[in-house]
């Protein structure tokens, strides 16, 4: 008689067990009292919540996978061309098609190389630029081979998430492409029992007719000893029509109809070293180099290579008992150096930001 | 001592449980990638989510059942009459008062026939425009009888979601109603031991004071031996206020000062047959015709049979191990033909549209 | 062999306890059909979904909570200084740093008195203009300590959502201040055995330099007998800059260039007598009695009181059995009195309105 009970209670939980396994729901956070210092000028303080991203994931049969992460703090209407808001970072399924072989389709992270890009954006206090103006998520398919420790990935998306005049103001001409896709290739990889590891990606992107962006994204991270990491990530994007728009807004400072450069090169390099005091205490500095160079610049009294950026960055976090609780004490400070010749002629300001922050940051399972 | 053990774990399993009955949480998604053809011309490929909303129900007592469904591609401020925004479906609380009657108060579907429009709109490929301008989701209260298979409904909603200003524009001189409500009665059948079964109803819309919508949507589904089905719809919407604004965008085609038209009659007939050839496969043929009349046309000029529109369509759809995940290629034909009094004096053109899809339907129950 | 089955059972059990302990997730409802008349002409009826939020709260380790609320109905963009959505009201962590000390950081319900202000939105069927037009949910810490059944808190918030320039308009060379921020102290009393208990706060928030608010709020709660009590709150805003604007309203009535009153105090008195007839019926009577005064009044045609609002409710509320589940049947009456000089000089009319509501209340638990 008990025996049967217990069979049959084994079966309830087994059953309540898989609703777990096929649910797992995340809160996002990123919280900061932060403090400004502009040059040497006492700007204030405030409060921010940086990040607040809700996500879904889950196994719901052996080999299918679905997730989706959703920020808070964005608008939700549609754009044109994927028909998803920006709201809407990941909504995808995942299908284990062979062993080591998984299609991914719908809106997801694209598959660009580098450990800044590679995190999770609660753990990041300060983007490089080049990250900060990139379309990160958009829509389509990827094919993922896993061998040896090595993952290759392929990956098909629409090339933005909206219709290009939608997008981008003051293309005089530009034709729309019928394929706007862009393809990317990846190596995450694993050498030297792990000590070293790769996030490796070249991407064409079509944005317009016969005009293309050229991404690569070289990150390495490599272990030095038993606490200690350096992550070094390389980017370069060509961008035949200038879609970040950093260098057609220093071109349009002046105001008159906004003109969009073209034939534009941002390049960028951000390192960061952390050190694992121990168990609960983790240190860390981060440096960042960018350039914004105007190849297609006709205008003679400026140089091409119009501004230089800095981040300088060091950071002392603490995690107590909770799982995915991170407190943090983040120094982050940023020069903008332009051109002598953009100060000159356009009016543009170098700039010296400093900003001290206290924070949390809580990767929270819910369910 | 065991026996004892055994109860109280019996006693908290059913606790579990009966959070699991009171908690449904769906993730309604359709994806696609798709190949474009206007009339013969390459158009261009693109992936899209045509469909992404969350859904929760459940049964939280015996007799009291939730339901809320939200696209997450929708904005969300409010609409001014309703105080909801378009991006929730639906928002309602049902509660059986008596054995077979049930009455469902909040934000809900329309009592509305027609088997185009009782489907989850994730399986719907193409709606026809009848569907596609009509306002499906209202606020009100809903009757609904059940007896010997039969159902019936009686339904009474607000019979817009916004203040009638703010909805329609170029009303010249029509005044707003006090009681903007618009009732639905409802009969969803079954006959002949189920082999034909209806979604028939009735609606009358009070647009505007002295200006009301008749709708009428009848739709049939006969079963066709073991593996075939057709579902046949017919809907008939007699507007005193052209809502749809279909025909008022054709006479304003020029441009000027919008004038919405009146005295507009829709008309649409569905066709859809499925074939299930086995557990694992379903083919499906579908087609539209539509007709949009505007007998309140005072331009001696055109013809009051302003458009007629036409819609072709057939798919493969394929199930694979997952409950609820389908995999489809489709092709959706479209054909918009102006009466040629139109495409002379208004400038309009006919249109051709083609599209082949390849993608995914997915009501995945996370939870 | 088949102890050793139940301990593994117990385990599960146990840990699948553990997730229901951190994730609770509500839906908040407020529904209502409605039945309007300005003074004692009929304006018609209508539906309207009055409140909708989601909740998610738990405990995740011990000791450590979070708490999310975000309303269905709002727009979802951020606001620039605090980053979050008014869509979100709440999204804040709290902490137990000692016995009886908490610290909340986050987003969260500013904590300022009142009982009005206390409840749950849904259970309020009509605010005063006070709270109407208040700043709720605001970003920062809070502090709170508990000794003996009475609560005190510390609460230091951004003093609003978003930048100065982008919240008020008509300022006219009042500059933003550096620490933008507001100061909250907070007494939840608990007197007599409970008989008497408190609500009250004093606030000092700085919103331009040199330019604050100063608000007080006494929320005092009296149980009358067994079956009856009394909620009396006395709130009172000295806004050196209009922060609520409805001074500012009136003052620009006749239109021109907008100019924002400075120098303005509302004060409001909001009483309501509950009397719980039984189980499962709540009856109740509730009055408002609001002013608005413009003390830095520069138009010698007109006197400062510029405005005494009334609001005079009754209802009844019927518990049938789903827990925290409430049908409601409610009257509320409002009336605005403008000064005369207010309606001669700048055209303002007092109003009367009147709506009879029936409707339902749900705090549900989905999960």
């Amino acid at each position: 008689q008990e025996a049967l009970n217990l069979k049959t209670l084994e079966k309830k939980i087994a059953s309540l067990d898989q609703k777990n396994d096929s649910f797992n729901f995340y809160l996002n956070l990123q919280n900061s009292a932060n403090l400004y210092l502009n040059g040497g000028d006492y700007q204030g303080i405030d409060f921010k919540t940086n990040q607040m991203r809700l996500e879904m994931r889950g196994e719901v049969v052996k080999g299918i996978r679905y997730r989706v992460r959703h920020r808070m703090n964005r608008g939700t209407s549609a754009e044109g061309l994927d028909n998803l808001s920006r709201a809407t970072d990941i909504a995808s399924i995942s299908i284990d098609v062979a062993k080591n072989f998984t299609i991914t389709g719908g809106k997801q992270c694209t598959a660009f190389g580098g450990y800044e890009f590679d995190l999770n954006p609660i753990d990041i206090y300060q983007y490089s630029d080049m990250i900060d103006y990139m379309d990160n998520f958009l829509t389509g398919v990827d094919f993922a081979y896993q061998m040896k420790g090595q993952e290759f990935r392929f990956q098909v998306v629409n090339s933005r998430n909206d219709y290009m005049d939608n997008i981008y103001n003051g293309l005089n001409g530009v034709e729309a492409s019928k394929n706007a896709l862009g393809y990317t290739l990846n190596w995450n990889g694993s050498l030297f029992n792990g000590i070293v590891q790769t996030r490796w990606s070249y991407s064409l992107f079509e944005d317009a007719k016969d005009m293309n962006t050229n991404y690569i994204a070289l990150g390495t991270q490599v272990k030095l000893g038993k606490k200690a990491q350096l992550q070094f990530d390389w980017m370069n994007s060509h961008e035949d029509i200038d879609r970040k728009g950093i260098v057609s807004d220093m071109v349009n400072a002046n105001g008159g109809e906004y003109v969009r450069a073209s034939d534009v090169v941002y390049n960028s390099f951000v390192a960061k070293v952390d050190y694992r005091v121990n168990n609960k205490f983790n240190m860390f500095v981060k440096g960042m180099y960018e350039t914004a160079t105007n190849n297609g610049n006709t205008d003679t009294n400026l140089n091409d290579e119009f501004r230089t950026s800095y981040g300088y960055m060091t950071g002392l976090e603490y995690h107590p008992i909770a799982d995915g609780l991170k407190i943090f004490f983040t120094y982050t400070g940023r020069y903008f150096d332009y051109d002598s010749n953009l100060t000159e002629s356009l009016g543009l300001k170098d700039q010296y930001t400093n900003r001290f922050s206290i924070g949390m940051v809580y990767r929270l399972k819910m369910y």
